[in-house]
C-alpha cells in the first residue's frame, strides 16, 4: 500500500475525510498522534489492523482503539471524568457498569464538549507532545492544507444527512448500516443522553394546566364543577419539570455544546428549541389566579418571547435565503412548533395587555403557518420521506391552528369568523387522525411522545373557548370528550414515564442522533468492497475531558458565527 | 423454451404479472384451468398461440382465448349475461351487434365484476374441476408463492401510471403504444362504458337550476322579469337526470366494482366521486321555492354531507399521509372539486339552518382551498405535466372560489370583504380563461364538457348575488351577461347530448381509462424486442359472470381495506 | 467538407443554430450576403478564418467580420445611424470614443432592431443583390428548410437559459464562459443600455414623494412639522424622471424591439415592465395636495391599471397554464412587483372613489401573493439557485405586505385587523432583512438598486398609517426611524446616480443580459472540442439600419403572436 499511496490513499482522501494516513506516516503518528490544530492522526498500528475488521464490528474496533491509547500509558484522563465530578447526575456508574472492561472500553465522548473547553486543555498538554508535532511540520501542513474541513464536528451536518443516517417516530434510532461516532453498546453519559424534546414533557403539562384551570373557570363547562385545584395541582408539577428539565439543559449546554449544536441542525429536534420558551409561556398563562389575578407583568412576556423570536429570525431567514436548509427540504410536521410559538406569544401578549405586541406576533404566525402547512400538505418530492414512524408527529398539525384560534380570540375579544375558521380547521384535522389512529400504534415509548400531548390540549382549550362562544350541547359535549381525551393522554404517558423512569431505568436511552457521521461511509455504501474500507471513526483525541464552565458564552459566540458562515454558503 | 425455464419464463414473472406459464405446465392448466386460490392459469394452448401474435392483434386472440373457452362446452355462462338480465340497459344487445362473430369474439369483461361475485361463483363450480386442482398442488403452490401480487386488479394501479398511459380532455384515452385489458375493437357493455363523471350533467343542472331559481327571485335581477317557471322545470330535469345517473352508477357499482375501484384511483376521475354529492345538494339548495318554501330538514344536510365528508377525510388524508398519492403528484385542476363539496355544504347548511356547521365546512373548505391553489398555481414538476387536452379542467378553477364567496355570504349573512374577496378572485380567473380561449377549442364533446359548466353557473351565481350587495349597472350588467353565457354553454351542451345520446348514439364510448395496465409492458416500451413478448392479456378466468347482487357491502368493505394497506405503505 | 455536406453541415445545423454555411456556398454568399427570407448568411471568407479563432478573442473577429463588410465598401449604412440621427440622445458620440478604430470595430447591433423595419428595409435594397439570390434558389431553400428555426432573435430565450448564462444582483452579468451576441469590449448604443429597470428610480422617487406627502399631512407626525413643500419638490422631480424615462423607453421600444423582448424574456426584468405603472400611480397618488384637492378622475386610475391588468394577465396565465414558465421555475423575490401593481392600484382606486374596483384588484393581489409568498418561501429545488448577489431582491418582500395593508385600509376605510396583519408581516420580514444586513452589501451599484429603496419606503408608509390608527411613542418612533431610513438611501442613491452619471459616466455600462446566447455554445462547454467549432455568431446582415418608427404597433402584434404560439407548447 504504500508502494502506491497516490492511487490507495489520495484518491480516499478525496472522498472519504476520516481516511488513515499513508503507511510511510507512521513514524509522524506514533510520536506525536497530536498536533496543534487538532487534526485526527491515529496510531496507524491500530488502523492497519482495523482495515481487516468488518463493517459490523466497527464499534469493537474503535473501543479498542481508544483502549489502546488510554492503555498507552500517556497519562490521559479519561473521559468520563467531567461526567463524574457533576455528581448530582451520577451516569458515570452507570457507564462503568455497562463498559465491561472499564476504561479500557470507554467511549471518547470528548467530541461533544464544548469546544473552547477542549482547545484550553491542548494548552495545558505536555510540552514534549508539542513538540513532537513541530517536529514534523511539513506532514501537519500537507494534512492541514489538504484537507481543511474534515473535523467530523468543526461543520455542521447537512440535514440530508439526518434523513439518511435516521429513523423512528423521530428520527432517533440510527439505520442499520450507518456508523456512528460514539460506541452503541455503552451507556453515554447522562447528559448525552438528555435530548431536547424533553421539553416535550414540559409542554404536555403546562398546557394540561392551562386546561384544567380553563374547565375550573371557564362559564360554559360549569356544569362540570371542576375544582381549580387540579389547576393549582398541575402547574406546580409543571413548573418543577420544567425547572428541572432547564437546569439540567443548561448543564448540557456548559459541558456538551457540540451535541447541542448537532440537536440544532437536527431537521426534527431544531424546532424543539422553540418548546422550552413555549413552555414558559405555558407556565405563566396556567397561573392559577387564586395566587396571581392580576395580569402578569409585560417583562414576563419578553423574557420568553425575544429567545423565541430570535429563533424564529434565525430559522425562518434560513428557510428563506441561507444556505441549503431549504424549506422545501426541512419541513417537517414538527415545523409546526416553530409556527406555534407565535401564537402562544400572541395569548400571552393579550394576558399582559400587550394587544398590539400579540397581533404583531398573530401576523408572524398566520403567514408562516400558511407557508408550513401547505408545504407539509403538498408533501414535495424534496421534503425527505418521513418515515412510517413519524406519523405521531402528525398530531402537531392539529397544534397551531388551536392556537391560532386561541390567539386571536384573545387578541380581538371575540371568537370571532377569523377564530372560527382556525378553531373548525383544527377539529377537521383531529378528525383526519383520529381516523387514522393506526398512524398512532405500535410505537416504542419515549419522552418526545409528550410532545404529541400538547397539540390536544390546545385542541381542546380551542374547543372550551368556542363553547362558551357556543353554549350548547353539542359543542360542550366536544370539549368534555376533548378534553378528557387529552388528560387521559397526559395520565397514560405520565405513568409511562414514570415507570421507564424508575423501574425499568430506560428513560433516556442512548441519544444516537447526534452521533452520525458528517457523510455516509464507503463501507457502508458498498459492503462488499475489498479490504478498501479503513477505519474511519479516528476520533480527536485532542478533545479530552476538564471542565471549563465558563466557556459556555463563547463557544456560542463561535458556534453562531460558523453558523453565519455555514449560512451564507448558497448554492 | 421448456427448456430454460429460469431464463424465459422467470425472468418475465418477475417484471410481467401476466407471463403466460411455462410450456410444462400444460398438463395442469389443461385439466384445470380454475383452481381454489383464484390463480389465474390459462390454457396453455392458446397461450403459446398468442406468443406468436403481434401487440397490435393481442385483442384478437383475448377474443379467440375466450371464445375458444366458451366454445369448449365447459358450460360457462357467457358474460353479458349479467348486462342481458338487467333489463332495463339493454346493452348486451349494442355489444352483439359490434362483435361480429357473437360469443366467439367477445372480450372479457368480467375481470371489472364485483369481486365477491365472482368468489362465490368459484365456490359453485363443479367438484371435479377444483379437485383436479389440488392434483398438482406444487404447481399451484409455485406460482402463487413466485408472484403474489400479479393479479393486474388486486393491486391498485398507481396514480403515475393513469398520467403515462392516458391522455385527452379528462384522461380519458389512451396513448397509442399502450395495450389495454380489454378489447379496443368492440363495444363494452353499458354499465362498463358509464363513467363517474356523468355526474357532471346534474352538477351542469343542478346550478343551472339554482340560478333561474336566483334570477327570479333576486330583487337586482327583478328587472329581468325571470318566471319562476323556468327554475321549475329546469329542477325538474336535474332531479330527473340524477336519478337517472345514480341509479345506473349503482348498478354499475354492484355489478362492476372493480371498474369503480379503478375509476376511484383514476387521479382525474376521484374527484368526480364527489361530483354525486354536490349535486345532491345543488338539487336541495335549488329547490323551487314556490313548492318548499320552508328551510329543508337538517338531515337532509346530514344525508349528503356525510358520505362527502368521509371522502374527504380519506382524500385529504392521502394527501397528508398516505401513500405515494402525495398532493404534489396527484394535484390537477380537478382537485377543486374536492375542495368545492365543502363550500356548496356550507351553503346547504345555512340553507337548513345549521350556521356552525356551515362555518365549520368553510374552514375545511378555505384551508384546502388554499392549498390546492397554491399547488396548482405553482405547476411543480411532480404533477405530472397535464396534456394540452386538459385545459377546459382550468375552468374548474372559477368554481371554488365562486362557491367560497357563496357560501360566506350565506353563512355570515352579509356579502362582505371576505366574500368580495373570493368573488373577486373568481372573476379574475373566470376572465383569464375567457382570454385563453384557445384552450377551450378544439376539443372533441364529452360527457364530461359538463363538470365545466357548473363554474361558469356558479360564478353568474355569485355575481347575482354581488348584484344584490352592490346594485349599480356594472354589476348587473355583469351577472346578466354571465348568466346568459352559463346558460347558453348548458343549452349548447343539451343539445349535443342529446345528439349524441339519440342521433348518433355515440354518448358513451368505450371507456378505455378503466382498463390501461397495470404496469406498461414490456412489448409496449420496446415495440422491436425479438420474439421475447408473450401474451400478456392472459386474464383471470376465474372472474366470471352470474349475478350476486347483495355482495356490494362486503366488496366495499374489502375493497377499503385493500385500499388502506396501500396507503399506509408509505415510502 | 464540400464532399460531405451531409455529415459536417447538416449535422451542426442540428444543434447549433449560427452554424456557418458550407464552403461551396462561398460564391453565394460573396455575391449576395441577403436573402429575401433574412437567412444568416455570412461572408464566407472571414467564416473561414474565425474557424480558427479562439472562444475568448470571438468578439474581435466579430468585429472583424462587420469591419470587413463595411469596409467592403458595397454602401451598407453603418448601424449607429439611426442612433446618431435621435440627436437628443448623443450615444454615437460615447460609442465613436468607446470603438477605437471607429467603424471597423462598431459591433452589429441590428439584431435587436424592431424587425418590420428591418423587413422594410430589405425591400429597399438593390434588385441586384436580390437577383444574385435568386440566381441559387436551391442554396436558399436548402438553408431555409433545414434550419426554420435558427434565427437567435426568432425565438424566445428559454427561462433557463438566463439563470444559467447571468449572475449578479439582478442577473445582469454574464458568466466568464459565456459567448453573448454583442461585443463586450465596445460600448453599445445608448438605447441598448437602457433597461427597464431604469423605472425603479421612479418608483423610489414616487414613493418617496408620497411618504412626505403623508409625513406633512398625517395628524400622528404633526410633531415633526415637515413643510409640505419637500412633497412638491420630490414630486416635481419623481414626475420628471418618469417623463424622461418614459419617453427613453419608449424610444428604446420604436427602435430596438427586439432588445426589448428579450427583456421581457428575462426572469427577473419581465417583473420590472410593471414598474412603469406602477411608477405612474405612484405619481398620482402622491399630486401634492395643495395643488390638487380633490380626488382624481377615475380615468387615470383606467389609464394606468389597464396596461397593469393585461401584463398580469398574461404573466400569471403563463405561471398557471402556460408553457414552460411555470411559477416553481420562474419565482424569485422580483416577482413580488407583479404582485405589488394591484395593492398600489387599490390605493389608487380607493382615491378615485372606486372602492369596489379596488376590492377587485386587492383580492387579485392577495390571492397571488399568498401564491407568490409560499412559493419563494419554499424555495423549490426548481427555483433555479439564486446567487448569492441577488439577495438585494429579498427587500422585494417587503413591498408586497405593506402595500396590501395600506389599500386594505384605504379601500376599507380603517386600518383593521386584515391591515394590521399585512402591516405586521411587513414589519417582521424588514426586521428579518435588517439582521441580515451582510446580503446587502459588497454589490457595485447599479439602477436596480433604486427599486429596492420603494419597499422601504412603502413600509414606512404604512408604519405612518398604523401609527396615525395606534398613536402611541413606539409606532410614532417606528414611523419616523423607517422614514428616515428610507429618505437616507433614496438621498444616498440619488447622490451615487448624479456621480455614475454626470461624473463617472458609467451608468448605463453594456446590458449584457439581454445579449446571452439563446443556447449555449458547444465551444463553452466543451472547451477541449477539437476545431469541431465553428465561428457561431454569424449575425444576420440583413438586420440593419434604417428607421421605421410606424412599424412599432405590427411588431409588438407579431411579437405577441409568436409569444403565444410559444406559451401553448406545453409540454
Amino acid at each position: 500500500m504504500a508502494a502506491d499511496p497516490s492511487s490507495s490513499s489520495t484518491g480516499q482522501h478525496a472522498d472519504d475525510f476520516c481516511a488513515a494516513p499513508p503507511e510511510d506516516a507512521r513514524q509522524t503518528a506514533m510520536s506525536g498522534p497530536l498536533n496543534v490544530r487538532g487534526e485526527r492522526r491515529p496510531p496507524p498500528m491500530q488502523r492497519a489492523f482495523s482495515r481487516q475488521v468488518s463493517l459490523g464490528s466497527g464499534v469493537t474496533v474503535l473501543g479498542m482503539d481508544r483502549g489502546g491509547r488510554n492503555g498507552g500509558g500517556r497519562g490521559q484522563r479519561a473521559l468520563p471524568r467531567s461526567g463524574r465530578s457533576l455528581g448530582v447526575l451520577n451516569h458515570s456508574g452507570a457507564l462503568g457498569a455497562a463498559g465491561g472492561d472499564g476504561a479500557a472500553r470507554r467511549g471518547d465522548f470528548s467530541m461533544f464538549r464544548t469546544k473552547s473547553t477542549l482547545s484550553k486543555q491542548n494548552s495545558l498538554l505536555p510540552t514534549r507532545i508539542r513538540e513532537s508535532d513541530l517536529e514534523l511540520p511539513t506532514h501537519v501542513e500537507d494534512q492541514s492544507v489538504g484537507r481543511p474541513a474534515e473535523d467530523p464536528l468543526n461543520k455542521s451536518v447537512p440535514a440530508g444527512r439526518y434523513f439518511a443516517a435516521l429513523r423512528g417516530p423521530e428520527l432517533d434510532e440510527v439505520r442499520d448500516y450507518e456508523d456512528i461516532l460514539l460506541p452503541k453498546d455503552e451507556v453515554w453519559p447522562f447528559l448525552l443522553r438528555f435530548p431536547i424534546g424533553c421539553f416535550g414533557v414540559c409542554l404536555g403539562l403546562g398546557s394540561q394546566a392551562i386546561l384544567w384551570g380553563s374547565l375550573a373557570a371557564s362559564p360554559a363547562m360549569r356544569f362540570l364543577h371542576v375544582t381549580p385545584m387540579i389547576n393549582v395541582a398541575l402547574w406546580l408539577l409543571a413548573v418543577a419539570v420544567l425547572v428541572a428539565t432547564s437546569v439540567t439543559y443548561a448543564l448540557k449546554c456548559v459541558f456538551y455544546f457540540e451535541a447541542i449544536r448537532r440537536e440544532y441542525f437536527h431537521p426534527v429536534r431544531v424546532n424543539f428549541f422553540f418548546a422550552p420558551w413555549i413552555a414558559a409561556m405555558f407556565i405563566t398563562i396556567g397561573l392559577p389566579r387564586a395566587y396571581a389575578p392580576e395580569r402578569p407583568h409585560p417583562a414576563v412576556w419578553c423574557a420568553f418571547v425575544l429567545p423565541l423570536f430570535a429563533l424564529e429570525l434565525k430559522i425562518y431567514g434560513q428557510w428563506l435565503s441561507g444556505g441549503k436548509r431549504r424549506l422545501c427540504k426541512v419541513a417537517n410536521p414538527s415545523s409546526h412548533l416553530s409556527v406555534v410559538g407565535n401564537f402562544v406569544g400572541a395569548i400571552l401578549a393579550a394576558r399582559v395587555g400587550w394587544a398590539e405586541a400579540g397581533k404583531f406576533l398573530w401576523a408572524i404566525g398566520v403567514a408562516h403557518y400558511i407557508v408550513v402547512f401547505v408545504t407539509l400538505y403538498q408533501r414535495l418530492p424534496t421534503n425527505e420521506a418521513l418515515p412510517k414512524e413519524l406519523h405521531p408527529v402528525y398530531s402537531m398539525f392539529i397544534a397551531t391552528p388551536s392556537a391560532a384560534s386561541l390567539a386571536w380570540a384573545a387578541i380581538y375579544g371575540s371568537f370571532d369568523a377569523v377564530a372560527r375558521t382556525f378553531f373548525f380547521m383544527a377539529i377537521f384535522l383531529y378528525l383526519s387522525l383520529v381516523v387514522r389512529i393506526n398512524f398512532f400504534r405500535g410505537f416504542r415509548f419515549s419522552l418526545a411522545w409528550w410532545s404529541y400531548t400538547f397539540p390536544m390540549t390546545t385542541a381542546s382549550l380551542a374547543t372550551v373557548k368556542y363553547a362558551e362562544a357556543e353554549p350548547c350541547f353539542a359543542s360542550r359535549a366536544l370539549a368534555l370528550s376533548l378534553s378528557l381525551m387529552s388528560t387521559t393522554m397526559v395520565s397514560l404517558l405520565l405513568v409511562s414515564t414514570l415507570l421507564h423512569a424508575f423501574i425499568w431505568r430506560s428513560l433516556f436511552p442512548n441519544d444516537l442522533a447526534i452521533a452520525i457521521t458528517k457523510d455516509r461511509q464507503n463501507g457502508a455504501v458498498k459492503p462488499s468492497g475489498k479490504g478498501k474500507r479503513t477505519s474511519k471513526r479516528v476520533h480527536d483525541i485532542k478533545r479530552w475531558a476538564k471542565q471549563a464552565p465558563l466557556s459556555l458564552v463563547s463557544s456560542i459566540t463561535k458556534s453562531n458565527s460558523a453558523d453565519k458562515e455555514e449560512e451564507e454558503k448558497t448554492e
